[in-house]
C-alpha cells in the first residue's frame, strides 16, 4: 500500500486557531492524526498573540510532520471585527509552511463544505456529523471548533486525488461534482 | 545627548512593502537609517511570497537592529482586492518583531498623515514633502512608495514621546493635536 498523503488543515483566528492533522491513502480512506485548538489572550498585543499562535503552529509541525498544509482562505467582507487578525494568522500559517519547504494552498469554505459533504451550503453541525464518518469517530471531532480544520485538510487531501483515479469509471462522485462547482465558483471572481 | 530611538516603519503589502528606518532623538530631531522595498512575485504561491518578504525583513531587521517596529494598520474596507494579502504580510512582520522581543504597533493612515502633516487627510506627495524635510533629505525619499514606512516610523517615535516633554510649555504643535484626534477617531471605533 502506497504511503498516505498527511495534511495540516488550519482554521486561522487570532483567538482561537483550529488545527487538524489527517493521514488521507490513496483510495481516499482518511485517519485522525491530531486535532487541537491553538490560543493566543486576547489582552495581549496583536505581535505577542501572533507569536503564542506560531509557536503553537510550530508544534504541530514539528511533531506531526505533515505533508502539505492547507489554510482555509478569508475573505474581506466577513466578519469585519475579527477578519484581519484571521487573515494575519493565515499569512503566519502560510510563511510556516513555506519555511520549511512545504506546500500551502488556501482553501474557501465552500470548496470545504461542498468536498465533506456534496453541499457547498452545508451548516457546521453537516459538516462535523461527515468529518466524524469519514475519520470513523464514535462522537463529532472536539473541541467541535476544530472539525473546522480537520474538514479543511480532507478537503485538500480528496482534491489533490484526480477524479479519475479514484472513479475509475470516470464518474465523480456527488462531493467531487459540487467541489469542482465550488472550485469553478471560486475561481469565476469571489 | 541620549540614545536616540531607532524605529523601523513598515508599510505592508505583497507585491512591494515599504520599510523604512529613523533615527529619532528625545528632542525629536530626525535621521534616516535606511529606506528600500521588499518584492516578491506575483506569479510564485502565496505562502513563497510571504517567506521572499519574511526574509527581507529579517535582512533589515538583522542589519538595523531597530528599537521598536511600527506597521500600518489595514482595514477590510479599503481595496478588497489585495487587503488580504496586506494583512498576511502585517501579521508576518508583526510576528517577526515579537520573535525578536521588539515592541511592534500598528498605526492608521489617518494617524501617520496627521502626526507627519498635521493634517489627517493630506495626500501622498505632502505626506513625502514633510518625509524629506524632517529628515533633511535634498529630494523626496526614494522610492517613492517607501516614503510612507519612514512616516509610519517617525509617527510611532513622535508618538513616543509624551507631548509635554517636546513642548515643555504644555502646548501641542499643530501636528500633536491632528494625532491626538486622529488616534482618538481610530480609537473611537474604526
Amino acid at each position: 500500500m502506497a504511503t498516505p498523503l498527511r495534511v495540516l488543515g488550519i482554521d486561522p483566528g487570532l483567538t482561537r486557531c483550529g488545527v487538524g492533522v489527517v493521514d488521507v491513502a490513496p483510495n481516499r480512506t482518511a485517519t485522525l492524526v491530531h486535532v487541537g485548538v491553538i490560543r493566543s489572550s486576547p489582552d495581549a498585543p496583536a505581535s505577542v498573540r501572533l507569536a503564542a499562535i506560531a509557536a503553537g503552529l510550530r508544534e504541530v509541525l514539528d511533531e506531526h510532520r505533515p505533508h502539505v498544509v492547507a489554510v482555509e482562505r478569508v475573505f474581506a467582507q466577513h466578519n469585519t471585527r475579527t477578519v484581519m487578525g484571521t487573515a494575519q494568522v493565515s499569512g503566519v500559517a502560510l510563511l510556516l509552511a513555506a519555511e520549511r519547504g512545504l506546500p500551502a494552498e488556501t482553501h474557501t469554505p465552500t470548496e470545504v463544505k461542498a468536498a465533506i459533504t456534496g453541499y457547498g451550503a452545508a451548516d457546521k453541525r453537516q459538516v462535523q456529523t461527515m468529518v466524524a464518518r469519514v475519520l470513523r469517530l464514535d462522537a463529532l471531532p472536539r473541541p467541535a471548533d476544530a472539525a473546522d480544520a480537520l474538514a479543511l485538510a480532507l478537503c485538500h487531501a480528496w482534491r489533490g486525488s484526480a477524479p479519475s483515479a479514484a472513479s475509475p469509471a470516470g464518474a465523480a462522485t456527488p462531493a467531487q461534482k459540487a467541489w469542482a462547482d465550488a472550485e469553478r465558483l471560486a475561481r469565476s471572481g469571489r
